[in-house]
């Protein structure tokens, strides 16, 4: 072995190398290698080592046999990623169907409560009221208790993690639960609130605990965090697409939400799941007899031979630029109410304390206002989101022979037809009230979403356009004498479509229409309308989820707003943090301590020395701490408590000396070793001089770094490199950070933070504070720093041989720098002049 | 100004910024700054510095001004691409209509000439076989003169643009006008092709040549490169969204087809442009009288209420299956196909000069085959695509009744029912005939696609297996008494999506269908047989396109296999070019000679010196070659001359000294040296030893760097970076080559060839040659060479202060360095032992 090693390493590959693959393969085989994160690695070098080990003996015919196994190998893997994909999927249909089926309990149980007691109006307003306030309050404190991180939607908090932020705690069993039970109470009171944020969360969790659950039981590849970074953009699909029973919808609309880049080859996963998901969540309501077959969750019944007309198409645009401006308006007021309470600090005092105050209170407000028998009665009040929905998308105008006529078959006709008010009326009502209702809503501390409420709004809007184009053209569409009525339900899919896609900034609501609907006819209205609200709602307004993000101060990196070339000015050099925390080759043990207690990195730079600062890589802080734990641990204690004692028990104890019959003096030294031993190590801290002694003894020793695992090739920028690029490079690769080195040396570190800072200083987001641009005058090719000069310095030693009586020196100062963005975010740069200047002044 | 820049490159931003920035401005206004690329970034610049000297008066109240100011600036910028999108989208929409209408002339022209000349059977097969040959062998020789980057998709190579590499001949006006009549001649012979990937191909072109007009006409940010590559990503969505008046699928095709990454940015930009077009593009049908509104191309009239039975599901995963497998031969075939024409030297020699030969011989052979009256009787051979496609989508059953009762009142009914042979015998020969005669024809050296073929056999064998299940089940799904009949049509549909799904690798085929059908209510087994269909099809077989990249030999990069942990094991120290083309600091302009004159690499790397290889920059051989036209250019020629006769000259010409009489000796002297100069200019060649003399002397100084565009930040790599890490950044950042660094020094290059080869020789995909494994048995910590070893020479050197009793010597060697990918594609390694070794070993 160790020869062999000798031969490799000088280069000699040829001679021993089938001897050494078998050793190599046999060794691979006793499972003697374990990697750093345990099992994970060993099938796939196991393979291989045979790979090699049989391509050895014959290179030519065994490619056959390597590529064989390849394709086996690669199968065998797929596979495991179906099993996942396919569990995770029957998990989430399973979790969803009894909670839409304990929600419709719930909601049964309100109605049954208040149609019970029409007797006594007041006792009839204390059952409505008290019921959601009971829920809510159960939900936010049950919450509260069990796990704070599952309050609200989760997509933000998504967004972060599959950014690359770890945020452990929102993927732990406790959320999982709190978001489960907190969710099913929070949609059991009825209140406007969605499940389809929370539902892409508890796929997540559920995503989380299930990789954590394989890795226990078949370690593998369960353990790789790449594969379940790429599992949880699944879930995520999963959890749209099973809230709706809407698989493209929920991959897309998932993509959309959580991702930058997205990579190309995780579609099908999520399209896999997110099916299957789907599939048995409707399979599951034909099994309990509640549909015949798998139908859409919101079937329209709008006719196929002539859906719209041309004519009707400006009427859709405006109802999509008005969605857009109604989109805008909704994350303003949720944003404004937040800010509100969080700067009114006798409000945020009081909640703070009470924090079940807040949700009880807006409960009781919504309910009453939604009291049937009260104002409830003018905006269809005791109908659940589900109702509304179903009869928003009808596909008969209400407004052309009454309402009252034709409403008798569908069962909440009386909520929509009141004797004395309009149907108009009825209608803007609803719209406004709900608007409201739902921002307020949705700041409550229980897990809920917005998506529904404002899927529901757009609808109502719709609706209300749609009646009125049927008012204004009470003949139809006439095409070759045959007579085609508006149908105001297909302007009510358009408008939930456009108003929820712009609230979210996402054009697959889309999709989500016609999954939810099972009818594609109206494509090109919703998509003009869609494409129009989210235009408009993006030059107003950050998306919902990013509004959310910024109010919770989670990690993020925010986009480049488009077409802003004067970004490219700054550079790396402009925004990165010079005092880099490092650690050298030769640091002591104690430089090591005083590191981890001063610092909170993550991972600390590894630099050859303090003068040359030459990058080696990076270490992870909890390798630092295994390694100082290592040099003071247990181990190393006992072993010089044996060093205290060692020629007299090391006499006795050897086994190459076992002795036939052991002196009665040997046997006692053993005994006293081993008394010594033991008294050591259970009194340690009884020894406080000797200890402190030896403890500082171990700190001054220089750090073994042969036992640690160094990342080799942690990210590098240079100091010249565009915020256009630094920022393409971090959302790309989902770096939290990257060092900045000149000519191999370690000048500084850029990460997230700096990075969002700069590019908000330069970007202006409605709503967003506008810090002052980093003002770098480097277009002019004036920008120098202490260090470039000092660079340039060394550099220009090296070059006094240099002829220099060739230069040009009248021109140099007055011409400059400039640089451009071309080709893959590629800079260009002129070479600075005043580079070119400091080299010939310093020769 | 000067002083200006003194004080700024010093450090001392403060005292004269105000003055500095409105100079600043000012000299911004005038437009004296052009950068590299004329015009583009002049606006932005502008209104920065406007910002900067707004700023500098009052930094605190003016944010509001720079913000409005950034926001118009962003409003103008996204209303300038909605401007081009739109143009683009009312392009593409008018180029796709006039096509379809004269594809639609020509097929009634041949119908009408087959129809009129049924007297005689003789002259009728003359007529319906020449037809078509003239008009494939004209579109061959067409494209063949004009552009013959124009024949086949078009798909594979907008891969590869999109991918970075630059193909410019595959985006000019003559293969636009190649592409458009040789696919129209190509489609009106009603061979079995596609227009789906030409229109992929015809849309990058369009907006290619419209970047360019704009370019031309406002300059402006029109001349942006990574804007264009933005434009041409929608570009490609266009195309498949209005081929098929399907905006959504066109755009998810459009991205699982072209991209590996995806910019979720970029996605409403597809959107937009694909919507509109296909708006316009179905308006123009409503205009044309051709619909009576917007509606599907394949509409289907299936019923809502029970579209399928939950039992139907099985049938429709084995139709999956089923097409997975089919899809793989049909790549598999036309693989075959190109590949034995190459390889028989005969056929390839004789085809090489007779271009024409071989579309005629095959058009004639499929147009023999499918003659109305003779086999294509069997096989709806008279039928075109659309009419197929347009029966085999009908809601009804054919078998059941007898195809004859039902079928009266489509007007190609005739078609499928032939009085002597079953409709399952006429089936099975039109799927195995078109099947064959599809994966021949898109062999054919005309701009052709393969789509639409495919689909449309994929219908045909969904029907197959629906008139199976329709003679299994006569009595349908019985559900609460009522019967629901099987509907074959919806298998069809099915069929459809799965087949060119398996055939294109992708999803989104499902979302095709629904748009191209105007019905999503079988969304469930599409999508089941969609994932089924790829997962057979990406097991056995690359997707057709990338077969046809392999086939071309188009610069790419293959996809890591997916769970392929063992590649991990190489690294790019293996991988990379060694011998790196340089030039240094101190090279002079001969160097820069040679090397211009024997590589052809577009960028060369720029090192400080040949010693210290510490890597500065890289330059564009285009900058190379200006620098080296500047220094022997005409204006240095001048310059030469004028030296030559200086002191004369200039003592008559200065205008400081104008004298108010001139003597004839000085007016004499002007002549004389205007003579000379002029002499000079014209007749220079003519002086060769001067000349030569005085080329060399120019020649042997050293390059001047200042006047050169350089990166100053070309993408870096360290040799310990791991294949997948150089996968991803290479795929991600769209890169053609980097640089390997060793702490700063310059060891080596990458590019997309070495690492093409790497991937291949350790992915097995079948059809594609295996290498043999880069065995690097890193694993065992072996691999050393010899630039590792002085690097750590240098290094130990460094260290000899460096105590080094303390490391255990022994048990160095019998360790080994294992490593393994861990988050976000970060390596972790332990440090190599051999490095220990070797830093002990020298010390």
């Amino acid at each position: 072995m160790q020869k062999c090693f000798q031969y490799l390493m000088y280069g000699r590959y040829t001679q021993e190398l089938g001897v050494y693959a078998k050793v190599e393969a046999a060794r691979l085989r006793d499972g003697e290698v374990r990697d750093g994160s345990g099992l994970r690695r060993n099938t796939s070098v196991r393979s291989r080592a045979a790979d090699l080990l049989e391509y050895e003996k014959d290179p030519c015919a065994k490619c056959q046999v390597c590529a064989s196994r390849c394709q086996k190998f690669l199968i065998s893997r797929v596979g495991e990623d179906w099993i996942f994909l396919i569990l995770l999927g029957l998990l989430m249909a399973l979790v969803s169907w009894v909670m839409d089926y304990a929600i419709a309990f719930c909601q049964e149980a309100q109605k049954w409560m208040h149609g019970g007691l029409d007797s006594n109006l007041l006792l009839q307003y204390i059952a409505w009221v008290t019921y959601p306030v009971v829920l809510i309050t159960f939900s936010a404190g049950f919450t509260q208790i069990l796990a704070p991180q599952a309050v609200g939607s989760g997509i933000p908090e998504m967004k972060t993690i599959l950014r690359g932020v770890v945020l452990k705690e929102y993927l732990t069993f406790k959320t999982f639960v709190a978001k489960v039970i907190g969710l099913t109470c929070a949609l059991g009171s009825g209140m406007p609130l969605g499940k389809e944020g929370p539902f892409v969360h508890v796929a997540s969790l559920c995503a989380a605990l299930l990789s954590k659950f394989m890795a226990a039981l078949f370690g593998g590849s369960y353990m790789n965090e790449l594969r379940n970074t790429e599992m949880l953009s699944a879930a995520c699909a999963v959890g749209v697409g099973c809230c709706f029973a809407a698989p493209i919808g929920g991959v897309l609309f998932s993509i959309e939400v959580t991702s930058t880049f997205f990579a190309v080859r995780n579609y099908w996963r999520g399209f896999f799941a997110a099916t299957f998901s789907a599939f048995i969540f409707r399979v599951l309501a034909v099994l309990n007899q509640e549909e015949d077959t798998i139908t859409a969750l919101f079937k329209t019944r709008f006719r196929l031979d002539f859906p719209f007309d041309l004519q009707e198409l400006p009427a859709f645009a405006i109802l999509g630029v008005a969605c857009g401006f109604g989109g805008a308006l909704f994350v303003y007021l949720n944003r404004l109410i937040v800010e509100c309470m969080r700067k009114q600090k006798t409000i945020n005092k009081f909640l703070l304390r009470k924090r079940l105050v807040y949700p009880a209170l807006v409960t009781l407000l919504v309910s009453t206002l939604t009291f049937p028998p009260g104002l409830g009665q003018f905006m269809a009040g005791q109908l659940t989101q589900h109702e509304s929905l179903v009869a928003l998308f009808d596909n008969r105008t209400w407004c052309r022979q009454g309402v009252a006529e034709e409403f008798d078959y569908i069962s909440h006709h009386h909520a929509w037809k009141h004797p004395q008010v309009n149907l108009f009326i009825t209608l803007i009502l609803f719209i406004i009230m709900k608007f409201w209702m739902s921002a307020v809503a949705t700041t409550m501390p229980v897990p809920c979403g917005a998506f529904m409420p404002v899927f529901l709004i757009g609808a109502g809007f719709g609706r209300l356009v749609g009646e009125i184009m049927a008012v204004m053209f009470p003949d139809g569409i006439q095409v070759d004498g045959t007579v085609y009525p508006i149908v105001p339900g297909g302007y009510a899919v358009v408008g939930a479509a456009a108003l929820s896609g712009a609230v979210t900034h996402t054009v697959s609501t889309a999709v989500i229409v016609f999954e939810l609907t099972g009818q594609i006819s109206h494509i090109l209205p919703v998509m003009i309308a869609v494409i129009l609200a989210n235009a408009v709602a993006q030059a107003l307004q950050p998306s919902l989820y990013d509004s959310i993000i910024r109010i919770k101060k989670l990690p993020y990196l925010p986009e480049l707003g488009m077409g802003h070339h004067e970004k490219y000015n700054i550079r790396v050099e402009d925004i990165m943090v010079r005092d880099v925390r490092y650690i050298t080759l030769n640091s002591s043990y104690r430089d090591l301590q005083e590191m981890l207690l001063t610092g909170q990195l993550r991972t600390l730079a590894l630099v050859e020395s303090r003068d040359s600062m030459i990058l080696l890589g990076s270490i992870e802080r909890l390798q630092l701490q295994s390694l100082l734990s290592q040099q003071l641990g247990r181990q190393r204690r006992l072993e010089y408590l044996r060093q205290l004692d060692t020629t007299e028990v090391d006499d006795c104890m050897s086994p190459s000396e076992v002795r036939p019959a052991q002196t009665l003096d040997d046997q006692s030294k053993i005994i006293r070793s081993i008394i010594l031993k033991g008294l050591f190590v259970c009194f340690w801290p009884l020894f406080p001089l000797q200890i402190s002694e030896w403890e500082e003894q171990q700190l001054d020793e220089p750090v073994e770094f042969k036992n640690c695992k160094i990342d080799p090739a942690p990210f590098q920028l240079v100091e010249q490199t565009s915020l256009h690029k630094t920022h393409t490079i971090f959302s790309l690769l989902g770096l939290d950070h990257a060092y900045v080195t000149s000519m191999g040396r370690l000048v500084g570190v850029v990460s997230l933070k700096e990075l969002r800072k700069a590019i908000e200083g330069s970007v202006t987001v409605t709503g967003v504070k506008v810090r002052p641009p980093l003002a770098s005058f480097r277009d002019s090719g004036n920008s120098t720093n202490v260090s470039e000069v000092t660079e340039l310095h060394k550099l220009c030693i090296r070059h006094r041989g240099l002829s220099i009586n060739k230069f040009a020196w009248s021109n140099i100062n007055d011409k400059h720098m400039q640089h451009e963005c071309k080709n893959n975010c590629r800079t260009l740069t002129f070479l600075p002049n005043h580079l070119c200047k400091f080299v010939f002044n310093f020769c």
